[in-house]
C-alpha cells in the first residue's frame, strides 16, 4: 500500500479538476474557482509555517512539500467546509495545512523505510538530501504540523494526535505483516483503516467541530472520511499494479516488491486453484523479484478475478461514502463531495 | 555528540541521588525523597499516555522509555518548579513527561541515523525492533508528547514546538558537518545549542510560565536551562572520549567513528604542530576507522591538551548556568540547581 502520487506541475485549477475526474457536470465545475483559491490559500499558511529561520530544513521541507500531491486532504476539507454552509474557508486553513503537513512528514518517513528512489516523479526525500536529513525532516514536519494545530481547542487537537497515533500503528501493523499472505482480510482492513482512512475522518470530522455542528453531522464526516479513505487505498493498491508509472509519478509493483499483503493480493491467494495458488506463495515471498516474477504475479492475480474483486470492494466503500453524507445539508458542495467519492475510485493516478 | 546515557534499572531516589553526583549535602539530600516522587508521578503520566489502544507501538515505545536514562530533564524542570516554591510540581507533569518524551525519540531516530547497537547498554530500538518501527515509534513517541503539551496554553505548546524544530534543525546542520574539520568553534556551539540547549532551556523556561512568573524569571530559567544543556553536552563529547564504557552503557569513540567534529577534535586540530595536524585531518577523515586510528587520534587529542581546553569551557557554561539563577529566589532547591550545573561538568555517565 503505497501513498499517493502526482502528475507534475500543474495550475492549481487544473489540478483540483483533474482530481475530481474529467466527467464534472456544469454545476460542480462553477465550485472549481473558489476551491482553488482556498487551496492557494492553504498552501500559503503551510508554506509560512516552514519558516526561514532554518536554512538546512526549510530546503529538504519545502522539497518534500512541493507539487503537494492530488490535495485530495486539504480539496476535501475546503469543499467539506463550505457544504456546511461557511462563506469563508479561513478558520481551518492552518488545520488543513497541518494535516498535509502530517501527510507529507508520513511520505517522506515511508520513504526512508522502503527505500523509495522516486516519489511524484522527482527523487524521493532520502534520496535527494540522505537519510538523516530525511529523517530529520520528517520529524520537523510533525512539529509544525501541531504548532498549526495549537491554534485550534484541544479536543481538535487531540483528533490530529490520535489520527497520527493511529497511523503510526497502521504503519507497524503492516510492516509486520510484510511478505505474510495468511493475515487475511480483517487485518488489511485494518491496515488500512488506521494508515489511510484515520487521518481523512480526522480531518473532515474536525471541521465539522471548529464550525460548530452537532454529534450528527460531526459523525456523518468522520464516517464519510473513513469510508473515502478506505476506497482511496483499496483504488491505490489496483494502481500499483494497473496504473500508468508516468502519470503514478514512480514505478509499478512497489506492493508485491516490499510484499505488501494488499487487499488484491489476499484475493488472488484466496481464490487459485491449488498448482497456482502454490506458485503465488512462492513468488510472493521473493525478497528481490525479477521483472519475470512480478509479471507472473500480475498474470494470477488476473487469472484469479482478483482485481474485479477489489473493484467491487472500492465502489462499495465509495457508496457507504455517499451514503454516510446524508445528514449533510444537499446542495452543490455536497454533490461535490458525492462525487470525489466516486472520483476516488475511477482515478487513473 | 551523542546523548545521555544510562547506568541500568536503579530504584529511583538511588538514580535522583547519583544524578547529582556523590558529594551532596546533608540539606541538599533532604531534597531527594520529595523529588523522587515528582519524578515517580511523572513517570506515571509518561506510561498513561502512551497506552494500550495500540499494541505493537505501545511494546516499542515502553521499550524505547525503560530506564528512562538519567532522567535529567523531569529533575530539572521538578527542582525548578520547587524553587519558585510551587507545594506540589502536578502542574508540570504532563509537560515534565512531554520533554521526556520528545527527548526519547530524539534518541530513537539518533540511533536509526548512527546505527546504533547500543543505548542504555541495551540494544537500541531499531537494533531490537527493525529499522520501520523504530523510524515509526519514534514518530509516535513525537505525537504522544504534543498531545501532552496540548494540555498547555498555546504559547507553552509553540516553545515546545520551537524547541523541537530547533532540535531538527540542530541535527541536520550536524549532519552536514561530519568528516569536517573546518567547521570551526562557532558552528559547533550553534549545534549544540539547538541539538542540546534549547530543549532544556524551553523546558525550564515553561516551568515559569506556567507558575505564572514575570518575565526576568522565563529568562533567568530559559538561560539556566541553555548554559546547562551546553555544558551538559561538553561533558558528553569529553565522555565519548574518556568515560567508562560500562557506566555510559555503550562504546566510547562514538564520535569520532560518525566524524562529528566535537569542541575536543577542533580544539586538538588547531593546535597541534603541522605534522601532527595532517596526521590527525588524515586519521579523522577515515569513514571505518580501526582501533588503532581512534586510540592515536584521542593521543593526540591529550598531546593538543584538548581536553583540558574543553573541560575549563565545560566548566564556564557551568559557571554561567549558576550565575543565571540570580533572580530566583534562594532557598535549598536554588542551592539544588547550582549543584545539578556543576554536577553536569563533574560527572561519570
Amino acid at each position: 500500500m503505497t501513498g499517493s502520487s502526482f502528475e507534475g506541475e500543474l495550475p492549481l485549477e487544473a489540478l483540483v479538476g483533474r482530481s475530481m475526474g474529467a466527467e464534472l457536470s456544469p454545476e460542480l465545475a462553477e465550485l472549481l474557482p473558489a476551491l482553488a483559491e482556498d487551496l492557494r490559500e492553504i498552501d500559503v499558511r503551510l508554506q509560512e509555517v516552514l519558516g526561514a529561520t532554518y536554512p538546512q530544513l526549510t530546503e529538504a521541507a519545502r522539497y518534500a512539500c512541493q507539487g503537494g500531491g492530488k490535495r485530495v486532504r486539504p480539496l476535501l476539507m475546503a469543499a467539506a467546509h463550505r457544504a456546511l454552509g461557511a462563506e469563508s474557508t479561513r478558520s481551518i486553513h492552518s488545520l488543513a495545512a497541518a494535516f498535509q503537513l502530517i501527510h507529507t512528514a508520513t511520505l517522506v518517513h515511508d520513504d526512508v523505510i522502503d527505500h523509495a528512489e522516486l516519489r511524484r516523479g522527482q527523487p524521493s526525500v532520502p534520496r535527494a538530501f540522505g537519510l538523516p536529513t530525511a529523517i530529520v525532516t520528517g520529524d520537523y514536519l510533525f512539529v509544525r504540523a501541531f504548532e498549526l494545530a495549537a491554534e485550534y481547542p484541544r479536543s481538535i487537537i487531540l483528533r490530529c494526535g490520535e489520527a497520527c497515533a493511529d497511523l503510526a500503528e497502521g504503519e507497524v501493523l503492516e510492516s509486520y505483516a510484510r511478505f505474510d499472505l495468511t493475515t487475511g482480510r480483517a487485518h488489511y482492513f485494518r491496515v488500512v483503516e488506521r494508515k489511510t482512512a484515520a487521518i481523512v475522518s480526522a480531518a473532515l470530522a474536525s471541521v465539522a467541530e471548529i464550525e460548530g455542528c452537532a454529534a450528527p453531522l460531526v459523525d456523518a464526516y468522520a464516517e464519510y472520511g473513513r469510508a473515502l479513505g478506505v476506497a482511496f487505498q483499496l483504488r491505490d493498491d489496483l494502481l500499483d499494479l494497473y496504473g500508468d508509472p508516468d502519470l503514478l509519478g514512480k514505478p509499478l509493483f512497489s506492493d508485491l516488491r516490499e510484499g505488501n499483503p494488499t487487499l488484491v493480493a489476499l484475493e488472488a491467494h484466496a481464490h487459485l486453484p491449488p498448482a497456482e495458488k502454490s506458485e503465488f506463495e512462492r513468488l510472493f515471498a521473493i525478497r528481490r523479484k525479477q521483472s519475470g516474477d512480478l509479471l507472473r504475479l500480475k498474470a494470477l492475480t488476473e487469472e484469479a478475478g482478483a482485481p474485479a474483486r477489489v473493484s467491487d470492494e472500492a465502489h462499495r466503500w465509495s457508496e457507504r461514502a455517499v451514503q454516510a453524507l446524508a445528514p449533510i445539508p444537499s446542495g452543490p458542495y455536497r454533490s461535490l463531495l458525492e462525487h470525489l467519492a466516486r472520483a476516488a475510485v475511477a482515478r487513473q493516478f
